[in-house]
């Protein structure tokens, strides 16, 4: 392996969330110091990193310092503003790329590059304005979803459309922002894999969870998920097909749709995933540990799974729960050390170790 | 539970090496802010702690600060000067407690209060001088080992005795420093018991490892132990006898020879171990998050089991082997973040997970 970072160098995070937070502690784990670049104070992942820059994304000089004092970058979400890039770039690496960046930043490229790869996705149309709404309506049918092109999270930024006055209110709601009409997918349930691939071209993938989602926030994830094995298999090898495209380094949520014809692809996600935290309890290198072996250019993790897993999110008021699940004797908890409980925020999850029966 | 402490909470932490890093991570996972008091700087623990105070134990002004400024403190090292805690203990509470200090301080104060348990250790005598020297040859006989009463660790201030001329030069090198005498125990392996107990009075433990050292250093660390039902029983006893007379509060490693006529405690450590370093990979809650939920009045975990896992510590050049290392898919690998390495230096583990064939 060439090119790879030793112990004691150290790795920039943007983004100071949860994930950063449990990156930082892979990186820890692997004798690697972390410097998180995050406009928030006392953010999760400044608790346990070496350093925290705390600056705006457009600050140039505070960009160019960060990137002088790290020796690799890397980003714990996908909406890097471009202009941050172009400063980053010119002095550090960043890892995963800008070309991953560019196709997960907005869903129509995304859903292009999905199908010029072969990939089964939603049937999608481009909707700028009500001429393109009517065509997509039209061509694609109802019941459908109007999404924001950029910039959706955690279900926001989109609608259900179920008739053409729900579409006209979506487009409305819209405020002129550039959406993707997608048709509805028919699925039984959804599955994610978690895919690394390093620069030497590895690509590693952990057996696919099965994700329970309320509300548009992933609730629970199973492992291992219902699929056949011949799913399995198509799982990890259209992960793998994305990654090799891209020349991708690093972690990569797949987020999959299985229905009656084979697996349709939702969205990826060029990051560690939510549900990929499953890997804590039941994989001796997880997500997070897997990420920093690529962008460090050490070797991957295999992704073996000693034990079937089922991770719960706990999400805003899940909060009032704690002292029933601080009582649980063999879960393993992880909270993320924000101060504010709100509504629809993450605030930790649990992992649950289910033993099958000898 | 009453006096529990609620995430966001402070930890303060003295001793700032791996032992305290790890507690870190652990408390951060359950949503604590970490406050270590280390002399040293770039300390391990500190790169992932919210705080470090970087001072001596002798620096009341300093103590007084840290203890002001955290809801509890702990400890990742027994050599805890008792003026230190002379000046934290009236500010803040401090678990394990003085007693347990006071206990596991002292060799000979160590042994009296095992043997007081009705527990069997090795025959022991105190030796201030030549003539106490003698008396304890001629009564407990030879080979025998001769230690510093205090401040002994991984095989330092212990010499073996064999001849009588052995035991001249055994005194000689103490400078006049308190010993103890001890017999030696026919054993046939060390096992350890990583106990813990809360103020409310729970007992913990996990499974008993089987440890292999080399030169006074531990190796390996192996679960599970080779012990026969029994044996497994009266470890298990024994430690939460140990941990009840002292009322303690916290993790406890328990060193236990196993010997044809039964266990014979070798040691006490009034902390984390390095033989429960396992737990890491085979339990929901570590031996750090253990001691952790004990000093802040949560709920213990229950010490089970899912895997077999064999700890490997990396002790100086093994280092040199970590190019192999880094290559084990599925090992877990925990590196300490020491800048040097050093003959004898533990700088990091790896926990392997043994698969039984199914």
């Amino acid at each position: 392996m060439t090119d790879s970072l030793s112990p004691g160098a150290t790795i920039g995070i943007l983004g100071g969330g949860q994930l950063g937070r449990m990156l930082s502690v892979a990186a820890a784990r692997l004798g690697f110091k972390t410097c998180i670049f995050e406009p928030g104070g006392d953010c999760p992942a400044s608790h346990v990193a070496n350093f925290h820059f705390k600056a705006e994304y457009t600050d140039e000089d505070a960009l160019r310092r960060f990137a002088d004092s790290v020796d690799v970058i890397t980003f714990e979400f996908e909406n890097i503003p471009a202009s941050a890039l172009d400063v980053l770039e010119r002095i550090t690496p960043v890892h995963p790329g800008r070309r991953a960046l560019k196709v997960s930043q907005d869903r129509l490229t995304e859903k292009a590059f999905l199908s010029d790869l072969g990939l089964a996705t939603a049937p999608f149309a481009a909707v700028d304005d009500a001429e393109d709404l009517a065509e997509a309506m039209a061509e694609i049918g109802l019941p459908a979803i109007l999404k924001t092109r950029r910039f959706g999270y955690d279900g926001k930024g989109q609608a259900r459309i179920m008739t053409a006055q729900d579409a006209e209110q979506a487009l409305a709601d819209m405020n002129g922002a550039a959406a993707i009409y997608e048709g509805f997918v028919e699925f039984s349930h959804e599955v994610s894999v978690i895919a690394a691939r390093n620069a030497a071209g590895d690509v590693a993938c952990y057996d696919p969870g099965e994700n329970v989602h309320d509300d548009g926030i992933l609730r629970t994830t199973t492992v291992p998920a219902r699929l056949t094995a011949a799913q399995r298999t198509d799982a990890v090898l259209l992960a793998a097909k994305i990654l090799n495209r891209l020349k991708y380094v690093g972690v990569m949520g797949v987020e999959l749709f299985v229905t009656a014809k084979g697996l349709v692809v939702n969205e990826i996600a060029p990051r560690v995933h939510n549900s990929g935290h499953w890997t804590q309890s039941g994989c001796a290198i997880d997500q997070f540990e897997q990420h920093i072996r690529a962008v460090t250019g050490w070797p991957l993790g295999d992704g073996s799974r000693y034990a079937d897993v089922v991770m719960e999110n706990l999400i805003g008021d899940d909060m009032n729960r704690l002292p029933q699940i601080m009582h649980e004797a063999d879960a393993a908890l992880h909270l993320y050390g924000k101060a504010e409980v709100k509504p629809g925020r993450k605030m930790g999850h649990v992992n649950r170790i289910m033993r099958k029966p000898t």
